[in-house]
């Protein structure tokens, strides 16, 4: 537009979830040229994943096509493609669909599951980070009902109503929490041959308390109130082995012929295509600006970083953390662009931690308070649909959460696609 | 329940389409047990899956998972499987999960796509009659316009934005709405490099009008409803031939790189596994009181069924059909269990004929009257609505088409599964 500045900077931004999505939006008026190239045609809502995965939301309530939320910013494109390789030195971006020429490049391309080497557990025990791995693992659920409906061997009926996850973070406490509700309250009136309220939900934690992240006495209350639930918590207690029939532990066996893996993750290859030096969990070790050392014009941001605070502690992997290292590369090339003076350094500002346990408590810790219980929960519930994008998203979902909650129905309880079952 | 009369009858009916789901629901009341058998654990509300095949509603919003529909009926058992054959001898359903014992035997197995003698068309060219069908069409639907996005040749990118119908029966002619309206009204605001008012939808029909099923009136409306909205409509044209890249006709090429199947479909094989004889779409040909010739405990219901009206004319494979036809077998059962006489003859009641064109006009015959235009198209919504199970999907999907319809936006446009593309 510029008639002095003929050339215009060309973003290259990788990955379109909290992170990328952010760096795109805030480049509005960025005098630069963007191009948003993602695997998926959608954004996910990652934080009600396990609603997908549990049965109550459908997942086009938890996602909206990136080109449609960028729809209304001119100097963005949307591509759909995966990256191949990085070339630094032509500054290229190779995906299988399309060659990018970028002069800055934002990474921003996640994590998915650990094993801890293990990758042969992940067969019989998915995580949960992408819509497919929560359909996936939707089906695994209600299949092991109808399959307990069909089958005559007890021995076999108690394996199929018996889930295990692994992890006792957020997101295994949250679907520890929703299975325990599927089977006590959704489920029971529906069977002939099976009771449903059975069914046993086992959380394995190898560490000492559930939501170690949380302070004690949070830790503490979702423990019970998980209990309440029915839901039995192990904790100190160390997974050995994963098959499709269940999980060996330290001291013993438990057959579960669904497990669900919420223990860990490992970065995405960022690190490898631009050749950085990775932590343990492949993240890239970037900058103060989130660039990598010595090349100003990569920057890598989200779960894929690892980047400290002031305090010398890692910033967790959190939506809100995506967003503000979205927000902050956007400012420095928006700068760079100006020929202004770019902030020197990210500095991550908490805004808290949530869990929800069910459909009646969660924990929250605040900067300066806690919240546990009820009042946490519909503090929860409005945080998380005023976070969804667009009206429709809102209102569907908050509809489906209502209807949920007075009814104990759950809407999506489909099987689709049965590849790998029965 | 009854001390004197100790074996109840086993009734068992494989489909839980509109015909088996009416059988059983409207056996509540009798003194049989039930089984219903179905390959998937929802029923799904086959009038609105275009609109799931062109991302305005998710596949829950119109399927429900069949034993929450009949949790109530304590005389019903539902049980997820597929048939493999019956033995009408000793009166066993076999099937992969489970053989069953029936003293009656219902079956309502509907029908799925007929290539006339060209299966190889099908992966070309998918049909829509299952949910999986919906959601294959709505990714390459969604696909086509992704990869034109990407595309630098002005004849791929044409082929990409051309889409081909073939068959112009109701299904045929609201898939060609639809598309055009995703096409015209919510794709254009969100590309960069292609313009998606330029797509290309082209409904082929053999015969000389489109909607042959309706009065001549209304199909040149519909005709001329739909090229105003702009698309191309060919009647007199017979496929000679489908492949990845378009379709050949009588009398040219038709590069489309999507085309969909609605031009005809061949019933299930339930014919096959009861050795009874059939029509030419495989259709079982049934006595009066829907009974195959020389059984009378085996009746075959809905789509899969052939036949006549009292002038001769055949009935036609519509949800009304399918729901009477249950409702009389249910009847005939109910009778024969409490040792009454049963109703002789299955008596159809046409209800009417509607197929709607976009979003703003729909043909609607009924008994004394036929509708066309606005109010033909609200009282498609307010009839569909109030067909739809549950006051959930109800209360979801009347909130989804009132925001279209102030938005023009789509809220379920996600590629899922991507396997069979780029």
């Amino acid at each position: 537009m510029d008639a002095e500045t003929p050339k215009r900077p060309k973003v290259v931004i990788v990955g379109a979830g909290f992170a990328g999505l952010t760096a795109a939006t805030k480049l509005a008026k960025a005098d630069v040229d963007v191009t948003v190239l993602d695997r998926h045609n959608y954004h996910c809502f990652q934080p009600l994943l396990y609603q997908v995965a549990t049965a109550e939301l459908s997942p086009a309530d938890i996602a909206w096509p990136i080109r449609h939320v960028l729809r209304k910013q001119k100097n963005v494109q949307v591509l759909l493609g995966t990256v191949q390789s990085i070339d630094r030195e032509a500054r290229k971006v190779v995906a299988d669909t399309v060659t990018l020429d970028y002069d800055e490049l934002v990474l921003a391309t996640g994590v998915t599951h650990s094993y801890f080497g293990n990758d042969e557990w992940e067969k019989s025990a998915p995580g949960l980070k992408r819509i497919e791995d929560a359909t996936i693992i939707r089906r695994r659920l209600l299949m092991a009902f109808e399959r307990a409906e069909l089958s005559d061997d007890p021995a076999e009926r108690e394996a199929l109503l018996s889930f295990a996850i692994v992890g006792a973070g957020p997101t295994g406490v949250e679907l520890a929490g929703a299975i325990i509700e599927v089977a006590r309250h959704v489920m029971p009136t529906e069977f002939r041959r099976i009771d449903p309220r059975t069914a046993r939900v086992v959380l394995i934690e190898a560490g000492p308390r559930v939501l170690p992240a949380f302070p004690e006495a949070l830790s503490d209350y979702t423990r019970e109130a998980l209990e309440k639930m029915g839901v039995e918590v192990m904790t100190n207690t160390r997974v050995t082995n994963v098959d499709a029939k269940g999980v060996d532990l330290e001291h013993g066996r438990l057959d579960a012929a669904t497990t669900i893996w919420a223990a860990g993750v490992v970065a995405s290859s960022a690190g490898r295509w631009v050749g950085a030096e990775c932590d343990r969990a492949g993240r890239v070790i970037v900058e103060p600006n989130l660039t990598i050392p010595g090349d100003e014009h990569v920057f890598v941001v989200g779960d894929t970083a690892a980047v400290k605070r002031t305090d010398g502690s890692p910033v967790p992997g959190v939506a809100p953390a995506a967003k503000q290292m979205g927000a902050f590369v956007a400012d420095v090339i928006a700068s760079r662009a100006r020929e202004a003076v770019p902030p020197p350094a990210f500095v991550y500002h908490h805004q808290g931690d949530v869990a929800t346990i069910g459909r009646h408590a969660a924990v929250i810790v605040l900067p300066y308070m806690n919240l546990k219980g009820f009042i946490a929960w519909l503090f929860w519930c409005v945080a998380h649909i005023y976070f969804l994008i667009g009206a429709r998203n809102r209102i569907a979902v908050a509809f489906k959460w209502f209807w949920d909650f007075i009814t104990f129905q759950r809407g999506a309880r489909l099987i689709t696609d049965q590849r790998d079952q029965i």
